[in-house]
């Protein structure tokens, strides 16, 4: 079945199984005491113009946004997400069993306003005691969103002055990394990227590996005892190669860049492939996944042909669906979309 | 440099690659819902007669023991692990960030006593309360050991029947599962360790796979919405294909048993390679790991040709060091320690 | 000063400060295992007619919506509150440190809507998988609400409904309880309270005690070794007795509902007070706190000479300020607000 | 009936009561900013000769512990206790619950060695990495111990040495801080304990008031937004007058250590009277607990004429049982245990 259910559906590029067949049975250090993180992290590095920069690589995004936001904010702190941030809507309450409280602002197309957190921020610096409340303590943004939108660089700097302003960190979500770097409509650079986030994660995971985020905190800011932390939320990985292997392919001959572009390429063919056919979109996304509102009979019947994932309902007769490409997307896989949604059959 | 110093040294045992090529652009569902966990799982209840467990991929021990203790417990109750226990000793207080303590129990070569555990139960059903006391709502025990040692089925036996007793999940930690069942001083059968624990996990990363643990409930007792709770410790891998192939591949045609009996084989030969020079052992090992007492200034030459690990000085001038093999050590390896100790060279 | 900031700005009702005098030498034995609690729990039972109650006495209203949130969740779930609602807006974070999210709905005058709480709940008992997300375990409402409003009867039932529809306890928050109960605009009855909650505290701590809520788990529902829950949050008093003593007077002859009667005579004094001069409200509240709007430089003023709590600003030039009435409150009070309001002093 | 059974089972100094009753009506300021609170901090400071301690009032002993610890420890860090420490033994798990190991090292009559403190410190330094086990990160002492007894003053400067070095915090448990000073064995003196611990608590609850501990941060070392952190436990009283009222009248005119002295004094009548009729004790406590072992036929006949508390079995035949005295105990409570044990009723 053509498949556009998500960005996580096949393996891993190629390039990266070789490497670690390639490497197999080369013994080394465990738990990312390896040559290959180091590597990786290096290639990071640069590719991120961030020579102060640490790097720790983790195992999946949810993993990874419990350990940094865990391990970055004070007890009393809560982290500031969108109300659709992945912290907020679609991680268990992953945030929440490290005791902190997810302290969710309005979205808008999937990012927050930056003038409202910034109001959000001066409540509890005004006149007034707020030692009852949660502190505002971190600033978590995802990009591309998870709508597939995202921040201008100008957004991405207002974000930013509040973080300053208050002294508060700014984590950036990077499960998607690529995705958004390497749309036409960004004006982020990988150098902004590192810039303007305190920590960022480069995400492997949707984009080309097996499993695997990169996380980077920016300025020597990484917390103390880092790897007990990992260890303390079962996010050590015994053999961290494994991570630092496919780091080191994608971020070799600028790999995870260009394999990301690919995933950009046939989001757009796919995004043309319904606009041309008339359907409506739940908003304007210029990244990896596409959603659709589709009448809710003709969604049953098209999702028998081709895997899309159901993202919310539009209204009583009508469904946004969600179409995602990735690394792995094919020209041929669109051709097929579209000899679907042209035959007779549906 | 020969290299005894874990069993995770190297990567994953080849015919897991060859599997993750093979299947590598199939696009399956994610969190794995994919036809290879599937298989996996009905391989694994195969092995170990197990028609009613419920079996469950995770990524890593630590992951796993903070996993399933913390989902098996009610709030006021601890898990009883020996001193030595993995859990006790040596994960980061991975089990207390769950906000359980770890009740520990004198080690005798690593193991528990069935008598001191009972003892220690009475204790809270006896005349007086004991309501300020936390409760044990578990008992842990690693086979092997985390010294390499094992239960004999009767010390299993006598476990199993304290747990029924006081109605509470007996849980083997079965990271090294498989050198403990080829050992030929193992009496204890696939099967038995089925019927025994109410919960164990079988050991992936230190026995040939890349990463990888999975879990077995044995008789439908899985804890209610367990998606959502490995989603919420960052325990949901989104690619689970990865460790459902890895699994299949595993136990396909007796490989995982197959693999760690040859560790077992090359721990034999580097106990006799030691013990025929000579050399004191901190205890008798039927395992792969093997624990050797060495005068300091000798460790510490041996340290610069071979791979070993310092476990705990035995004295002022002698230090245990512990010597591991693995599904991928070769008697090459072997010969290679016995020229190094035999040569002027330390 | 004339101090109307809160309801908790004096000591005791006298007859409490009589009892613990006339009892104090009196041995007895800790942990609430005393006559006076015993006692206490029984009259409790009587007043709101419920037989099978089990009463618990705790300190103050955080550790209480701490500890019966956390003890009657599992561990995947969250509680389901108003966005005004106490647990989600000002204790904080207490519920989150126990590893749950506090669920916020929409608020309409500090309430819960039934309607939008029952379609939440649809949402995750329809087609579509929501492991992902935290699942809706507990609704929480307060009663009066955090504005001093109330719930009618037919609300109540139709919250129940949704609790009994989708299987989850409905716990009544009843820190100012008798200040609702006594409300001309109540027509909730006490026994309704234990009928339709399935758990509920009756508030002392603003209710005329120096501190302690009775927490009522209505039909034989409390969490099993509920004493070790309490010593695990720090929640149990050595000298119980301070607690059932307290408990023990108030209801006795009905004083607790006759000194909330006091309290809701005086805030409507208050209201006709300030609605006859002209001053507008926030909301209609029937219940000892009143909310009004004041020009900011008058409230700065009025504040010299009054105690009254901030609330919220309402504009640039105007901020929502508290009037609370208590147990306390005298109509000497009321008649000194007068002729503050009306001297030529402000 | 004669009553020895603990040190809470009274109720409070009568002077307590009095000044309750003469301030009830004067409204002050919620949640400890009240007058009585400050007057109270200040006496306390004073009485321990330290100037720049921050004082705080909590409710309970099992709170305080939690709080103080979890506020203190960074996430990676366990406390150390000794096996008998109330933190580790006694308080269902209430600091496990806020994600930290309870690091126990053996007890000597319910003390810490310091030289053994030392060498576990030492351990986390060496040559060899320890970053999967918990760190030592606090050193949590009792005085008087669970068990009656006292460290010396020398054994403390070791314990600080220990703390000093390895530049971790010692917190000094003081819930019978009364009955340790007043001891005529002891030799330390109140402004050694604050010159000493790093944060300390004099406990009320069982020296004379209804509730209330006052913690002592002693060198301006309280942590970030503590008000913020009271409440996030449940632990900030709205009348936190209640407490401040306490103190107040305990330290005014030394009237904390003088009805200490009364414990003392009746602890050794007690010790004097059991060991005048040969009867053998546990361990030689200088202060208000007496552990003395009695044959299980007449534990059980005493138990009903006298107030004892079960301590735990020391053979099959012979239990340890404790004599509890307080502020409260009369020579007249003496003598009628005399009575009783001269008598032929038992």
């Amino acid at each position: 079945m053509t498949d556009f259910i998500c960005d996580y559906n096949t393996g891993c590029h190629p390039a990266i199984l070789r490497e670690l067949e390639r490497t197999n049975m080369e013994p080394v250090r465990g738990y990312g005491n390896d040559r290959f993180c180091a590597s990786a992290a290096e290639k990071i590095k640069k590719a991120f113009s961030c020579p102060d920069g640490q790097v720790e690589f983790l195992v999946g995004g949810t993993q990874t946004n419990q350990l940094v936001i865990s391990s970055m904010l004070t007890q009393t702190d809560g982290v500031v997400s969108a109300a659709t941030g992945h912290v907020n809507a679609h991680e268990s309450g992953a945030i929440e069993i490290t005791g902190h409280k997810v302290i969710s602002l309005p979205q808008h197309n999937g990012k927050l306003c930056a003038k409202e957190v910034r109001e959000y921020f001066e409540l509890f610096y005004g006149d007034e005691n707020h030692e009852h409340m949660v502190y505002p303590g971190m600033v978590y943004i995802s990009f591309p969103t998870e709508y597939g939108t995202l921040y201008s660089l100008k957004e991405l700097e207002d974000q930013k002055a509040v973080c300053t302003d208050f002294n508060v960190p700014l984590f950036i979500d990077g499960a998607r990394l690529g995705y958004g770097l390497m749309s036409d409509r960004c004006d982020v650079k990988p150098e902004d990227i590192s810039r303007i986030a305190d920590v960022f994660y480069v995400g492997g995971t949707k984009v080309g590996a097996l499993c695997g985020e990169a996380v980077v905190f920016t300025h020597g800011n990484r917390p103390a005892r880092f790897t007990g932390l990992k260890k303390q939320r079962g996010a050590l990985l015994a053999k961290g190669r494994l991570l630092g292997i496919q780091f080191d392919v994608l971020f070799t001959d600028n790999l995870y860049f260009e394999i990301a572009k690919n995933a950009i390429d046939r989001a757009m063919d796919v995004k043309k492939t319904l606009s041309d056919r008339g359907y409506e979109f739940l908003l304007d996304s210029p990244t990896n996944q596409q959603f659709v509102i589709l009448e809710d009979g003709f969604y049953k019947k098209l999702s028998q042909k081709v895997g899309i994932e159901f993202w919310e309902k539009t209204d009583e007769n009508h469904t946004a669906v969600r179409f995602a490409t990735s690394w792995a997307t094919t020209e041929k896989d669109v051709r097929e979309l579209e000899r679907i949604l042209d035959c007779q059959e549906i």
